[in-house]
């Protein structure tokens, strides 16, 4: 029959396999975090490529899709070691998903590159193409977030999370903007659009600084060559005052594109620290874990003894004040006792574990929260992404709200929302 | 080289497997009630076999004894084939310590009893030791509602939870009750426990009915007879609005204990119909999602031919409208993009199905701040729970506020509450 120390046991078993299963999801972002940063790459090479009408960018582009190509294939064989066959239970359905629709994205990529070769798709679409898959491959990293079970790790996966969507509205910005120079015409549409992405990463990179440990954020912060930043607020400035119509310098794309990728390679070293802490994290706190496995192995129930009935029965508090427990303390009953010490150590601290976790798990409920009011607006409104969060940020600026309680109050009013058609 | 249709399978496979370890939790929940059932009524008998100094219910109670000693086997034997070994990820440490904790408590449960039997104990001690260990026990079924990824099951759980709560609430109030008459003397402290008793009941039957299904409301307002409610309740004014001190007729106390259980008797029925809507909805789930997998099976992922790149790159929106997809719709073609499209689906239901949970979630989490604000007073203020509840309490009439938010209120005064010592 299984004994109380049997089940004290299994849960410690419990922690350390969720653990591992963490430390393996690291991993498998650490690959993702690399294959987004060559995408972001490709599609900003893709868009000068379209803008210049394939005269130039065609070497660098066939050059970054070579080193795309070899990240792929480290990503899929990740994805292979992943074990399919016996089910993970735990959100395993949600992660497994998200992969899949990751794997028919990469099937389609090369079609895509063939197509933006041909000069068949505008930059407009082919960069929608590349936002498309890059947002499967976030979502992996998302998932990941979302069911980490220790407080400390899910806090550096959040702001993982949060740094690497960031990281994609800059590569985003750097696509639109570099498609913007190169078309040599300032358009209201993808100004608005660069502003918005402005303001999206730094939205991201806020709730990073949040949840990241200092050092990184010191690193981040050190890592921001203020030249770079200075020539990119002016570039900046440039694209987004010019009029409507009015001219722009082609020939300043490159020094654009150039710009933007200085500041997201530096981003990418951040990254690759903040991986790198999660990924030690996890390995410290699985080899604790495992040191308190053996501590407990070396425990021995024994039989219960007449006395540690009051060991269950009274809190420690009772104990002390009410005068029972008068047997003598034999070394059986302090070990068994101390089990049950052990028991309610244990269930005290999974709960504290769960409370932080709690806590953690607000922002990214914040952030499902407001994508669902986001999907709501588009579909009831037939709004694109943009105007859907350019509204929600209207309201909140409106009734001086913050947007979590904008998407809390349009989710409200789900039900009476008509059911506008085009 | 996996595809996105062997991730499409994995992800359904581990919906079941979680649908499968649902199914076992649930009817491990089922014996954890039937136990908490049977150790209440030894609780009662308990309190009034001391209550009558050992002269009554001597019996009664030993037989009652012998029931939960049957159960208290089945629910080890349940235990027993729990698979400890192969660690579960998801809350698996959380319930493995729960019923490490439980296990301690039964292992203690004959000292209590025998303590009971030589009248060493007092009825509010005997009570307070049950109570501890049903405590235990609603734990490991609040682990179990805590960890359901189906929201429909996990409506059930809660549902199932709240009711043996508030049963449990019940049980505390006829043994306190039958304590009372018992001693023949109305006493404050305890009429105002009764009374904190009732109201805790009719919260958790509130969370109840708002979770459960329509029929089983139905069947719980069917099986409560009206002349047991009526008896209850007068039997209730009497016992709390009698003067402190004036005395009790301590013959009435065998009617106040067979009246209230007849009630939870009923209530029994109730929650025993429940576990069986849980176990049905459990094997119809896994029914569905198993013919589900078969059907995924019969797909085969074939090779991408080369149109398929639209199918990924573009929203079935843009499809429509944008004129591609020339390419001949050849059998190949229609198989793989409905490969994507069950992805895609798969992807929608599993967000859906989580924005529902965290719906029902919310329940169990208010639940868990309202406990987590109670023990911040006990332990900043030194107060009992009855205590902490009741100020609590207060403070929301006070303010005319939820009690839910008077907790948050509480929880964010945590680091400013100054620690007192006695």
């Amino acid at each position: 029959m299984k004994s109380g120390l049997n089940f004290l046991l299994a849960a410690k078993r419990c922690e350390i396999a969720a653990l591992q299963q963490l430390a393996l999801t690291s991993a498998l972002v650490n690959v993702t975090g690399r294959l987004v940063h060559g995408l972001q790459r490709e599609r900003g090479l893709s868009n000068l490529f379209l803008g210049s009408q394939g005269q130039q960018f065609g070497e660098m582009r066939a050059s970054q899709i070579g080193e795309c190509r070899q990240i792929e294939t480290e990503l899929r064989a990740c994805f292979d070691e992943l074990d399919t066959e016996s089910a993970l239970v735990g959100n395993g359905a949600r992660l497994f998903s998200r992969i899949a629709y990751v794997l028919h994205g990469l099937d389609a990529l090369d079609g895509l590159r063939s197509r933006v070769q041909a000069l068949q798709w505008t930059p407009r679409q082919a960069t929608e193409a590349y936002v498309r898959l890059i947002a499967g491959l976030l979502a992996v990293v998302f998932e990941a977030a979302d069911s980490a079970s220790d407080p400390e790790i899910s806090r550096l996966l959040v702001a993982l999370f949060n740094f690497m969507q960031g990281k994609e509205f800059a590569g985003q910005e750097r696509a639109a903007g570099a498609a913007l120079f190169v078309s040599g015409r300032a358009e209201a549409g993808e100004q608005q659009r660069l502003l918005h992405l402005i303001e999206s990463q730094e939205r991201c990179l806020e709730v990073f600084a949040e949840f990241s440990t200092a050092q990184v954020v010191e690193l981040w912060s050190a890592t921001q060559a203020s030249a770079t930043l200075a020539e990119l607020e002016r570039m900046r400035r440039v694209l987004c005052t010019a009029a409507h119509g009015s001219p722009l310098n082609a020939q300043v794309s490159q020094a654009w594109f150039d710009c933007c990728s200085r500041r997201i390679d530096r981003m990418k070293a951040v990254e690759d620290r903040l991986a790198l802490d999660l990924l030690q994290v996890c390995e410290q706190k699985i080899a604790a874990a495992r040191a308190e496995l053996s501590r407990f192995h070396a425990l021995d129930a024994g039989s219960p003894s007449e006395a540690d009935t009051l060991s269950f029965f009274q809190s420690p508090d009772a104990r002390a004040t009410a005068g029972f427990g008068t047997a003598p303390q034999s070394y059986g009953l302090h070990l068994e006792r101390s089990i049950l010490e052990l028991v309610q150590e244990q269930a005290r601290r999974l709960q504290t574990m769960s409370e932080e976790l709690d806590t953690v798990r607000a922002s990214l409920n914040e952030r499902k929260l407001i994508e669902r009011a986001k999907g709501l607006l588009m579909a009831h409104r037939h709004l694109s992404e943009e105007e859907a969060h350019k509204t929600m940020r209207q309201m909140a600026m409106n009734q001086n709200r913050r947007l979590i309680e904008v998407a809390e109050a349009v989710l409200a009013m789900a039900d009476v929302l008509p059911e506008r058609t085009r």
